[in-house]
């Protein structure tokens, strides 16, 4: 524990260095780092494979196996992460500015958070991801991984600091966590003043446990039980793709679509065009009124309405108006993206102004929740919380602000 | 313990009905509310003479019953805050808006953040600020004053929610909060998905509490370790006036100055010039180098350096250099307005990039951060966190956003 304050420690202390750092300087970083990805391959895959065969040999499942795999495709879409990160535009320093009548020049100016700790799971491109978005916006990363990925993960981390040293900076401004117990998380949530912002990118769980631990501000992302609501209004033709786009797409994405609400005036005509689609590939989890027209259905149990399935399953409930759906969604919405498909106006707007969630969609997919698909380019997940930042979080998000008060002997 | 969860669930769903209310509606109410403080100036002063009487019997100091009397002329300052308030530009429904190559339209739309709870101290204004900026910004408030303003701000709350209710909005949306147990307050922190913002108005350990047990996101203002340092190159001229106004204008405030760091080229010169505004005026707790040139200051211990003196007190360092002030700041900052004053551009820029507080002032007072002098109006406090909102907190920091997104039938 007192080894994982002194890499906090250091970490913020790097972290000043590259608090300033010039663009070009933080883009040359990034643009080597994706090289070395590129020429260092075997190192990686050496390393990862030592993690797959544990992982392996302790029984780990198919998923998370893959999930953990490096390749030569994972490494090269790596290391176009890097490029793409390189791109995009530097927040640090821009600012707004006034002046007051009194002659004070007020200068809102962003500037980064100062250390993000991100505790993650299985997946090992999550290090370089996080440690390119942590660099361009001028922050200090403790990356946290998970012990599965231990081998995987010090070797990018070795090579990212190899590149922060290249570049005269300190290698411990990006530091791989080394403390892998449980409880070094809780550790790295209290240190106020070292940490600046916890990010747990993984499971509701996870998640659940920082939020409550943490006296660090926590970034909550991810976890989404999003809803479509088909209005009576709703062009069907246009609903049978949307829906199928929201649920099959992705479905282990957090933008996936977990319940479908479908207005009661609708439903026989909705649920005979989806059925051909559905039956057979899609396990379907009914209110008792679609089990009447879908025998084949399972009933829905109380807490499938609150689960992030993460797979090709669907709850699908019929209610009779926009009342119910709202209420439906106000009760089991996680605040990420929840939708409707609808001609009229006026249920459109008061959907929009009703759900308290990041993302409300009008005759669109769920699917679009994304910092790519918003043009923001890279994020490191979706906020579902109301404060500092709602829905992708980009380079802008991790940063902060301060105002620089500019006088000449000004008094009050 | 159930009441308060009651309360809460009823101020939430009456937020609804706040959050797109119009604005003219929003200012109606804000301006009946002043003309009904100025008409009932007697039963106000009333019920605070009850308080009064009852802090009077159990002993509380002169400051605090100064921080709890109302009189006339105070009654007229609240009436006049609303007023104040309802000429703010109301943020809710401000948007950006673009289409992506798809065609699809992303809103960024501004909206309440659902429902406020401001615990805070004796003073009874408060309450009606407080409720002034939520209501304009469409927001739920949930009001837990201390017990010594009980009868105030019962008497307060009752003519709020008058207003309301003649507005033909439910009293519910602006609550005094019933339990006033030390226990509600952690019960009311811990209310995820009721309660969205805490808000602790008061003293460090009020803060500290609310911080250390909330699982709902805290907006942490107040506490305020400011420094000035005066750098070899700063017009001395100009820094007798600046320290005298940073120290003295209002000591009781967060933005005033604690720690004077002079810079050892200029200490012998600016010590003399201080000399006679501080002496037999202002308790100098100095270092040992201060105490050579001004015997009559008392020796400060290690716990004045970050003590919140809210009184006529200075702790005064002597410092080497700019490096040496830099690292006394980063040790003892809370974060809030630290100063310097300087001639020299490249250490300006130095101490601005440097230091982690949300104002940074070169060549004025400490006493500008605050939500009027910056030209934003009336604010619930300054935050000296990072996350969301940094500095003044007004309306615009007192909403989110979500993104509406519309199609006409994308998928992904």
């Amino acid at each position: 524990m007192t080894d994982l304050r002194q890499q906090a420690s250091d970490c913020k202390k790097a972290s000043r260095k590259l608090a300033w750092l010039a663009t070009g300087d933080k883009d040359r970083i990034l643009l080597d780092l994706a090289a070395q990805l590129r020429a260092r391959q075997r190192e990686l895959l050496e390393a990862n494979r030592l993690d797959c065969e544990a992982g392996s040999a302790a029984g780990l499942s198919s998923a998370l196996l893959d999930r953990l795999a490096l390749n030569a495709q994972r490494i090269e879409g790596m290391a176009q992460g890097c490029e793409q990160v390189a791109r995009l535009t530097d927040p640090v320093g821009r600012e707004i500015a006034w002046t007051r009548p009194n002659g004070l020049l007020i200068r809102k100016v962003r500037v980064p958070l100062g250390v993000l700790c991100i505790v993650y799971e299985a997946r090992p491109n999550v290090t370089v991801e996080s440690a390119c978005l942590a660099i361009k916006s001028g922050n200090g990363a403790l990356l946290r991984g998970s012990r599965t990925a231990l081998n995987s993960n010090q070797a990018l981390v070795k090579i990212i600091q190899e590149c922060l040293v290249r570049a005269g900076l300190p290698a411990e401004a990006v530091a791989g966590v080394a403390d892998l117990s449980h409880e070094s998380i809780t550790t790295l949530a209290r240190m106020n003043g070292l940490v600046d912002l916890m990010i747990p990118r993984g499971g509701a769980e996870l998640i659940q446990r920082v939020v409550e631990t943490s006296t660090v501000p926590v970034l909550e992302t991810g976890v989404g039980v999003c809803h479509l609501y088909v209005h009576p209004s709703a062009d069907l033709e246009m609903a049978v793709p949307v829906i199928l786009n929201s649920k099959c797409s992705r479905p282990a994405v957090c933008n996936s679509l977990e319940t479908l609400l479908v207005d009661a005036a609708v439903a026989a005509d909705l649920l005979t065009r989806l059925e051909p689609e559905l039956r057979d590939k899609v396990r379907v989890q009914g209110c008792s009124r679609t089990l009447q027209q879908w025998p084949w259905a399972v009933p829905a149990t109380a807490e499938n309405w609150d689960t992030e399935s993460m797979d090709l399953v669907l709850n699908v409930r019929v209610v009779e108006n926009l009342d119910e759906a709202l209420d439906h969604i106000s009760q089991h919405s996680t605040g990420h993206t929840e939708a409707i498909l609808t001609r009229d106006l006026e249920s459109a707007r008061r959907f929009q102004q009703e759900v308290d969630a990041c993302a409300v969609n009008v005759n669109a997919s769920t699917r679009f929740t994304d910092g790519g698909e918003f043009g923001f380019g890279a994020e490191i997940g979706i906020s579902t919380q109301k404060m500092h930042a709602r829905g992708p979080v980009g380079l802008d998000e991790l940063t902060t602000y301060k105002y620089w008060v500019e006088g000449q002997g000004q008094i009050r």
